[in-house]
């Protein structure tokens, strides 16, 4: 067997067990922590018919306590609200995109494991899948840096007949634009018209604090109610974010 | 002036800067984000009354469009419940708190940016603070390198008479045990004292997700009403962080 094909069927391995890492950490995720939403959804929504039951003998105390537990049912992506909590934090697609965002190091926190056991896992399945996640990066990289990097810097010599220097820089700043479009400026323009209230500000904000594994989660997609596709939605923006986590490491090795 | 002072004098010049660069930004972001904070403040505490006042007249979809809005404002960092109003996000210290979680890309997101103009300077802020971040610390790396692998590893070969393999595996056991003791345990207990409402395990977790950058923000530290000593309890932990992340690079050198 050729170096090349050996080489492409480790990368064809890698990320196929990179998969079903994720498909496994999600499938744990959701099997610990859906129990667990559900008993603090039903809890939240005893805790507001009970108060609208007894409106008349409400004061400061009553609603500050309340207020205490639905901010702290939020805090865990377990809303109160009647149209948003249709939607669970932990299905299939949703507990993914968490793991995901657990290895990638994004870390939104719109949703945060609720149980104990949940946090522990937490713990050994990022400490096991950061280090997989650079794994499957750098063999990624290895295998892109040819087509993406060497190849055409060398048709840019041979057909201008450019020097190395101009070549590499000419190529950088196309990369750069390439880079700027595909993964800030048409996904910013994509967000904006799917998640109605983000503006093109938020949206390119959202790609950038994302990219940048920064993940702040004030601007997480398809957390909208009734969400059209959702599961399939989600999946489509983790694989967005490792994809530029693939790309954006070739033009680094230059 | 030798190599070795030349390079000292490099590293002072650039924690400075860094230093200076972090201030400068936590002051910027008070500065944009501190009168958006207590105009949402005012309005929350407003509605909060109205609601208070007219009990009598609330319905179900009154009581829903009310904690829209405390969601909303509580997505930003600002909380409705009268505790916690008091202690301000975009004070001096947890603007500081907050340049770095960008800049480390840690990202809690327990405080966002409210305004426009403070999600663009986060971008451009981070988009320069990454890289010098990355900067600073491969200059501290490449000083701490000497004292914390190469001398101790010279002393284990000179002093037990060790090859250089046993000699590197005994130091990184150590460095483990040291780095799990300084950055985990410890910390970990300190936290659960501190943060009364904090488990040992929720402090780890804590620790954990910080130092893996993946920063989910459902455990920040400081966050407590009436927290004592909160700016200098805030500055300690990023300079936790930042001893880290300085740490965690020489042993992943060997």
């Amino acid at each position: 067997m050729s170096i090349v094909l050996k080489s492409s069927c480790l990368l064809v391995t890698l990320i196929f067990l990179y998969l079903t890492y994720l498909l496994l950490g999600a499938l744990v995720f959701s099997a610990i922590e859906r129990p667990v939403e559900e008993s603090l959804k039903t809890e939240l929504n005893s805790l507001k018919a009970e108060l609208l039951n007894n409106l008349t003998c409400i004061n400061a105390t009553i609603l500050e306590n309340f207020l205490v537990r639905v901010l702290r049912a939020n805090k865990y992506g377990v809303s109160v609200l009647h149209n948003i909590s249709t939607n669970s934090n932990w299905d299939l697609a949703s507990s993914l995109f968490f793991a995901n965002t657990l290895v990638t190091t994004v870390g939104y926190g719109h949703t945060t494991p609720l149980s104990d056991a949940g946090k522990a896992f937490s713990i050994v399945y990022a400490l096991l899948g950061i280090p997989f996640t650079m794994l499957v990066l750098t063999t990624c990289v290895q295998h892109l840096i040819q087509p993406l990097t060497y190849r055409p810097m060398r048709l840019w010599q041979q057909w201008a007949g450019w020097p190395l220097r101009t070549a590499s820089t000419v190529h950088f700043l196309i990369l750069i634009l390439i880079v700027m479009l595909v993964f800030f400026v048409v996904p910013a323009v994509v967000f904006s018209r799917i998640e109605e209230s983000w503006t093109f500000l938020e949206a390119f904000y959202f790609c950038f604090i994302s990219l940048c594994t920064i993940g702040l989660g004030d601007f997480v997609p398809g957390e909208r109610p009734n969400q059209q596709l959702r599961p399939l939605y989600k999946v489509s923006v983790m694989v967005g974010r490792c994809a530029w986590l693939d790309n954006i490491l070739p033009p680094a090795h230059l």
